[in-house]
């Protein structure tokens, strides 16, 4: 299969069977916000949910945190985000279009140079020089619009664990060493979203910030780089198409000391899904200087006061949802025709279990809907009893449903079902009685 | 207990035991937006996760959906938010202070009038005619602050659900009567915000739409507002402080036909916590009219066409999370000491059960751990040996955790543990072995 057409196969899915839609799709679309159908909508919910349970449920040294999206201004100064989180962009004077100063389209050398050409019309010598503009999104608190009203949409909600360090610290009486973990949406104005869902101007993020005693940063920092690749190891994410990819000198945000990127292989190449940075104690150190606060940690076993230095895991939920979205795509031959299928890991898939009568006859749909009662209070169950068996199959490969439950003709006689695996196809009989238990056991994360 | 009090006590228990801090607290704080600690982060995702339960995965006839937060402008043209979500608001000349025009306050006749009397500064006829302010926050998409890229962030996240109507009917293969459930941040730039999370300018709602055919609409109003008042109910809200109020021909909305509040009685007086509407075909309709495309929905057995009529249920996470801590909060007297404590229901509490070594020595916290990694993968629970048993219980009773499993002595002996009870404090020996079924049953939503 071409990568290309995978692609397009899959955003063609993910639309059709309820996934992601385009965002005022009614209205021509708004550029770059995409929104989750009712098959997306759960899966971005199972994948935070594991998040959360591996994070901060499964961990005692880690602690949840919902900040608001909206901060105080002053936090965006300390964080260096006013100043320095900018795009330098050029204009077009002929056809008025805007460009990344980087966009490797241009020719001809340097914007702002009279041999550079316009990557939209064509003209030579017409971009102006680069100028920076910042990728916040802003807005106004208060019915006036003036600068002092001015409030940020947050970039990363990695500031709102910083500047609750000492609330949570005291809340939860948790010791150096220890993290705070969120989840939530963040906005980014890039001049060049794309690629789906993977780069978007509206974005959810789930990030951890690790506070540590300084000298203890890079071990610290070992552990949750491994840690977080064992995690896409346990989501079944395919070992080649995962790999690390370490920021060299230039690659570097101002923050950080060390940085590695969890990248995976889209259908458009490699790129990152989750970073893991060493933001030393630049962050709690800036918010002192900043709020005139002390951010400091005394350490009672070793009698010594210090701002701690801070590790973070940082995973785009998007993203992530297209990591677990292209990874799961197959295209194969089954008797004839192509069977397209989803083969997400149980835990994340949106419905577990589907409950299908063989035929809409002899009581199998009155069977049927007992027994998808019955499993539908503890896990994601489907009941369908619309088209014939195959098509009914095909529907749920397609919305990855790992496992069908058919009842049939022999149900009635000795009370067993077949359970028919998404993967290999193959049917099991199992005794409806314990058939909650069964899946239980193969669905858990 | 002084109601006043009640509520200020219940701020600051909030900010010490980790639920709520104000955001950029360390700033100074950002006015009416709320962050939620530790404790608090774990009451919303149960408040969500039971709302999310009983609409969505407990029925056949709601989907899930998760529409952007940045939307189409166009749609809030076609839901009448552009022209009239809005505020009459006043200035002062003399001190330049801004209040809404029906402030009770403003005394000395209307506003603009010579004897009418500004609430900041006293003076006399200083306060202009009103003029009308929108309430959405206005934010630049692209890099250019241009009319052309003018966006807003959602005031509701009803509209998504409309604009989407299309695209999830076609890929649920629902039929009509059915729901679209929605959980999301959304923004109104209040003038006058307040009374903790109850209104704040960032909040989150929990919204569904429920589209019917036209003429079954009150009979599908009746039916989601008993049902919704009935959540109530099994949450255990205390039924003498909730209550319905139906809005007068006055209070109506411009899209509403027919509207009941749920109230609930907080220390600041009863005030709505959910709405249940029936919009009528108003909003289809209306995107009907600004997009130009057809939403219909042709029936198949009836054979005839029609744009549905729409129930909305609509509730703030926030007010939710306040009417839970407010029902919860009581105060009494045990042992000559006043105990606080959050009477959650179990399945809302941010921990379920603690684990508590009586003493620190004898073995006892070697086999309370044990307890706890057993306990921790199945529901939240929380470990503690740090000072008497009694103020483990009281810090327990603070953070509302319904169950406390203390190891003693007996322990060893017989493999039993006490369980204490939270509400009653009744203490009972139980099996440890049998334990983790023994809370799961009594934590179940």
């Amino acid at each position: 299969m071409v990568e290309s057409d995978r692609m397009e196969k899959l955003v063609s899915l993910c639309k059709r069977r309820g996934f992601v839609f385009q965002s005022s799709e009614l209205y021509g679309g708004l550029g770059s916000v995409w929104d989750y159908g009712p098959l997306g909508v759960e899966l971005k919910r199972n994948l935070k949910d594991r998040w959360w349970r591996a994070m901060v449920h499964g961990r005692d040294d880690i602690e949840g945190l919902d900040a608001g999206i909206l901060m105080h201004p002053k936090v965006w100064e300390a964080s260096g985000h006013v100043a320095g989180f900018t795009d330098p962009l050029v204009d077009c004077r002929q056809c008025k279009q805007r460009f990344r100063a980087d966009d490797p389209r241009i020719e001809g050398g340097t914007p702002g140079g009279p041999e550079s050409q316009c990557p939209g019309c064509g003209s030579r010598g017409s971009l102006t020089e680069p100028r920076l503009f910042n990728l916040m999104f802003k807005t106004f608190m208060g019915p006036v619009e003036e600068a002092a009203s001015v409030v940020y949409l947050r970039p990363e909600t990695a500031q709102g664990s910083y500047v609750n360090f000492l609330n949570v610290l005291q809340g939860s009486r948790q010791k150096v060493p220890f993290g705070v973990a969120q989840i939530g949406k963040a906005f980014r104005n890039e001049i060049t979203p794309g690629n789906f869902i993977f780069r978007t101007r509206e974005f959810e993020q789930m990030e951890m910030q690790f506070f540590v005693r300084p000298g203890t940063d890079e071990e610290w920092f070992e552990f949750w780089r491994a840690e977080r690749m064992r995690w896409y190891e346990v989501l079944g994410i395919r070992p080649e198409r995962r790999r690390f990819h370490e920021h060299g000198p230039r690659e570097l945000a101002h923050y950080a000391k060390t940085a590695f990127d969890i990248q995976y292989e889209f259908p458009f190449g490699w790129e990152e899904v989750e970073g893991i940075h060493n933001r030393t104690d630049f962050d709690l150190s800036r918010h002192q200087q900043f709020s005139g606060k002390k951010l400091e940690y005394f350490d009672q076993e070793r009698q010594e006061r210090y701002v701690p230095y801070v590790v973070e895991t940082s995973v785009g939920v998007d993203r992530l949802a297209l990591v677990a979205l292209v990874d799961a795509y197959g295209e194969e031959e089954v008797e004839g025709e192509t069977r397209v299928v989803l083969r997400f890991h149980p835990s994340i898939a949106p419905i577990k279990a589907a409950v299908l009568p063989l035929v809409k006859k002899d009581g199998m749909p009155e069977i049927a809907h007992r027994i998808y009662d019955d499993l539908r209070g503890r896990l994601a169950a489907f009941y369908d009893d619309g088209g014939s068996i195959g098509r009914r199959y095909r529907r749920q490969d397609e919305a990855g449903t790992p496992f069908a439950i058919t009842v049939d003709g022999q149900t009635k006689d000795d009370g067993t079902v077949t359970v028919r695996f998404r993967d290999t196809l193959a049917q099991e009989r199992v005794d409806a009685g314990r058939l909650a238990a069964y899946l239980d056991e193969r669905v858990a994360g």
